[in-house]
This record gives C-alpha cells, sequence and structure tokens, in this order.
C-alpha cells in the first residue's frame, strides 16, 4: 500500500487576483481535491498538507483593522488557518472522497513544529507577511511591537518580515505515526500542519514556546513525509514542471529526474529562492531520507504525474534510459 | 478504565472583564489544566472540549473592521477558534501533562457536527453574536447580508442573532471512537468539537453544508460523551454548584443529586435559559442515555468533584441518604 504525503499550496486555495471569499476558496479546494479522491479510492493513503500565506496575511490585515480586540500573535493566528482551512478541505475533500464511494473521513489536527531557537533564521528574519506600511506606521511598530521592518523600493511601503526557521521534528508526530501503523490511514485522511505547522521552540521541563515565524509549508511537507514512513511526496504548485533556464530561451522542463541530477540544478542556481527552490529543496531531502519518488506539478496534472506521465518526477536512481528526462 | 468528557466554558480562557490578549488566555487556561493532568496522570482518558463565545465574538468584530479583506462565514470562524483554542490548550495542557510525567499529546481536531436543516431555531435564531449595531447598519446587514437583527433595549442598539439548533451526530464521530477503542484514549487528549463544533446540515450525495449557527457546546460535549462511549460527563463553568432558588432567599446548592430529582427542579423553571439551563439538560440527557456520573462545576472544584465531595454531581439513581444530597 503506498503512503504519500501530498502538499498544497495556499495559493490553491486563495487565488491571486481573486476577491478572497469563501464561495472562492471552495470552488478552488474542489478542482484540487479531486485527483485525491481518486487515489484514495485505490487504496493510496493520504496525508495533506497546505499551505497559508494569503488566509494568515489576510487574519494579520484584520488583526490591526481594530483596536477594540487584542490582536493575537503569529503561531496562533497559523493555528486559526489551520483551524478554517482544514475545515474547507473538510468539506470538500469529503464530499469528493464520499462520491468516489471511500469511506474516510478528513480529521483536520492543529500541529506543531519545533524549530530550533539557534536556528540563524531568528537573527535574519526574510518572510514578508501582512500588508504595506507607512514610515511613520513602520517606525511606531517597530518600537512598540518589537517587528523587523523592510523598505520595498517597488512598491514604496515597509512590510513586516519574520523569520522562516527549518522545521527540526513534528511534536504530535510519534502518535500520528502509531495511528498509521494501526492502519487508520485506510480509515482517516489526516489533514496536518497547516501553513507549515505552528512554529514552537523546546524549553526546559517538556514545555513548547510558540514563536512568531513562519515555517516554509513545502520543508514541513518533506519532513511530515519522512516522519511519518511515506513512500512519496507531492508538492503541488501552480506549474505543471519544475523548468531550468526558467524564462530564457534555452527554458527546459523537467519530467523524470534523478535526484542528483536535481541537485546539480540546484547547486547551479536555478531556481529562485521564494519560489521553486524551497520545492526542490523538499523533493531532494525526501529523495535523501530514503522516500521513493517526489512529485512537483499542479493539481491539474497529479493523476498523470502519478502514472509517470506528467508532472516533474524526482527520483533517487537516474531514469530508465528509453525513456525521457526531459518531456515536451 | 475511566474515560470522561469534559467541556470548559469559552469563558474559562477569556474572563469577563479582561481585554482579551493571549497573555490572559494562556493564564486561565493554565489554571483550567492543572487538574485535568492530575486525572490524567491516574490512568483516566480524557476528551476535551470548549466554547468559543468571546473568541468568536473577537473574531467577527475583526471580521467587520476592514473592507480589505472578504468575510469569512460563521462556520468558517467556529473552525478558526478550533484552531487557535486548540492550539492554546494544546500547549498549556501538554505542559501540564509532560509535568505531570503523563506522555499523551493533545490533539486538537476540527470537528463537524451535524444539525437538522428542519431544527425550529432556523425558523427563530436567538443566539446573540457579534458586536453592537446601529439603525441604520442593522438595516442595511438585514438587506444586504440576510442577517437577523434583534434590538436590545438596554443597549439601545442591534445585534445579530443566529440560531442554536440542536446537535445530532459527531460526522467525525465513528472514526474517533475506533481509535478510542483500540487503546489511542491512553495515548493522546482528544481535544474536539470547539465551540459546540462546525454546524453542518446532510444534503444529498454524502455532502454537508455550512451554516450560519451557533450549537450550544455543553448539548455538543453530552452528544460527544454519548458518541465516544464515555462513562463521566463534566461541564465546567463559572460557578462551583448548581443552585436551586439562585438569587432568592430560599436559594440552596445541590451537591450530590438523583437525575430523576434534577429533572423535576428544571421542569419547575429553576435554571436560566441562557446560562444553568442548557448545562443541566446535558448532564440529564448523558446520563438518560447510561451515562454513569455528571459534574457540573468550577475548574477550581473539579478535583474535589470528582471525588464526590464538591461540585453538583448528577447520578442516575437517588444518592445515599447517609450522605447529604445538598452540601453546604
Amino acid at each position: 500500500m503506498t503512503r504519500i504525503v501530498v502538499a498544497l499550496g495556499g495559493n490553491a486555495i486563495s487565488r491571486a487576483g481573486e476577491a478572497g471569499t469563501w464561495e472562492e476558496a471552495r470552488e478552488n479546494a474542489r478542482s484540487v481535491v479531486a485527483p485525491l479522491a481518486r487515489m484514495a479510492s485505490k487504496g493510496t493513503e493520504i496525508i495533506l498538507t497546505h499551505g497559508n500565506g494569503p488566509q494568515v496575511g489576510n487574519l494579520l490585515l484584520q488583526q490591526e483593522a481594530t483596536r477594540e480586540v487584542a490582536p493575537l500573535p503569529l503561531d496562533a493566528l497559523g493555528a486559526a488557518t489551520e483551524g478554517w482551512i482544514g475545515y474547507l478541505l473538510q468539506q470538500e475533500l469529503g464530499y469528493a472522497l464520499s462520491r468516489s464511494g471511500v469511506l474516510r473521513p478528513v480529521i483536520p489536527v492543529v500541529t506543531r513544529v519545533e524549530v530550533s531557537g539557534k536556528d540563524p533564521a531568528f537573527a535574519h528574519p526574510t518572510k514578508p507577511i501582512g500588508r504595506y506600511y507607512s514610515d511613520n506606521e513602520a517606525r511606531l511598530l517597530t518600537k512598540q511591537r518589537g517587528w523587523t521592518m523592510v523598505h520595498d523600493m517597488a512598491r514604496g511601503g515597509w512590510r513586516r518580515v519574520v523569520p522562516s526557521p527549518h522545521p527540526q521534528r513534528i511534536v504530535e508526530g510519534p502518535v500520528l505515526r502509531r495511528m498509521l501503523e494501526e492502519g487508520f490511514g485506510r480509515r482517516m485522511v489526516l489533514l496536518l500542519a497547516g501553513g507549515g505547522g505552528v512554529p514552537v521552540v523546546a524549553k526546559a521541563g517538556g514545555r513548547f514556546e510558540g514563536v512568531e515565524a513562519v515555517i516554509d509549508k513545502d520543508r514541513t511537507a518533506a519532513l511530515l513525509a519522512r516522519s511519518l514512513g511515506a513512500d512519496e511526496l507531492a508538492i503541488l504548485t501552480d506549474v505543471d514542471h519544475v523548468s531550468i533556464g526558467f524564462r530564457t530561451p534555452r527554458e527546459r522542463r523537467l519530467g523524470r529526474v534523478a535526484a542528483s541530477q536535481l541537485r546539480t540544478y540546484l547547486e547551479g542556481g536555478e531556481f529562485g529562492e521564494g519560489s521553486m527552490r524551497p520545492k526542490v529543496e523538499a523533493a531532494l531531502s525526501f529523495i535523501s531520507d530514503g522516500g521513493r519518488r517526489a512529485l512537483i506539478t499542479d493539481a491539474e496534472h497529479f493523476a498523470h504525474a502519478l502514472q509517470g506521465t506528467a508532472g516533474t518526477i524526482v527520483e533517487s536512481r537516474a531514469p530508465d534510459k528509453r525513456r525521457a528526462s526531459v518531456v515536451r
């Protein structure tokens, strides 16, 4: 039986240019869950995770819009998005499963992910979140709330940046793995660590302290896959293939590719920091930890990618010579 | 082994008069979780649920405070509070458990609760939520959003009211019960159906439609206890006993009380609609469905209530004559 961790981008739920309404989110989710239901109907164990970039940004905007209510810290807001996006996917994937005759409820679990307090990311916050502020506002927020602000030349405003530390451990991982070992992966679809999971730092005596940071959800997906003994990792994004020479005349889309080859491309600086690079790194770290296969594609091509006929498919060994390693 | 469902009031987390900050919520949660950790260290299986009245009210306020972001419907906001309150309790109860030497992670699950589309509550919304509005705002919201508004004489403003239908079924109940049957109640503390659970109505073909309603969390707690085969139900509120003749010269606090006697008091109109009545009804429905014991008390007296020496303890049979049925 195959066990797969599937990571959905936060923009699979709220797309650029949309107003971000609940109805839009439902429509978007619906188009993403269809291939998952088909996989489940073939018996595949699915563990789902998702991003929350646009959604936590919206919550932050609302938090800052009124002084009537005390704002929650970023870790708690991340947990709030685990709640509502979890419910959205529970509803839409639940219905798709039911139509495919699969009697597995979707179980969204609020999941904490341990990061190291010594992660260099804490000294160099890089992840911009929330809205743009004026010079005065930025000064005030730095003073009053201790935020790190960076100036965005292009937009002419200031934005809060938070650290993006590496995920070290799924805090609730061992008991979740035990559930899978006892067959619950065929009785439910676990929905875990939304938004990369709630980042916490371990303190003395078994205490965890929440931190105002954002963990890259693709890195968390790779850690989930490893911690839960998954065979495959699928990262669903808004392009159907990974490309090298992206937006240059020498652009080539990668189909089946050996991890060693992909690592060479990565080290050659082929992939953009904020976009494809973390996905490629997540795929490579999963394979180097013994994973069978990692896919990077979009929802539309996901079913074909599973059959090996679309998307970028990363494997530990070089692909069969008779098949093209680069398609189209 | 005893299995107990414990219901925490939403005001156990955000207390009246507080600013509602995260630090306050953590402090409040800390004082509530201590007796739970002691119970767990004795081997009791604990399933936790909680209210979300003040918290969902705050989220609503923030949602309405800006037009930059499309507001989410009430069912999604309820799920968001399941997320962040779940994380809060996961952190605080998790630490208390760890200090008590109990190696059980807290697993918050976003839980849907089915209500009937024919529930008379839908024709008569009664539960006030969110802030107060002016005459003009109320007119506009009724027209644009289809909200039902009621005028509050005392406060001189309008407030949105939503239905409070009866919970019929825990949608994710069967697989959660299966987990408990396979011993996971001793490996984790499940945190379920926060805020009474996300209310959904069953449609054709296995689809559930979210509804803008609020399910009474004590009713959901009784349903959880029944659905998950719990022996006991504990409803933690802000008073240590149920009283009859409340705030009259004949006020008497109830200690150990037979369900039949308590029902007589209920039918005699002893308990206030928005306060003690739903708790008493939840306790009685749990006992009449075969539950062993239901407790109503506050966090401070909870440990003694479990030993039978404090709080209101509802049992199916009349209490032992040698013990007082009314204490103090």
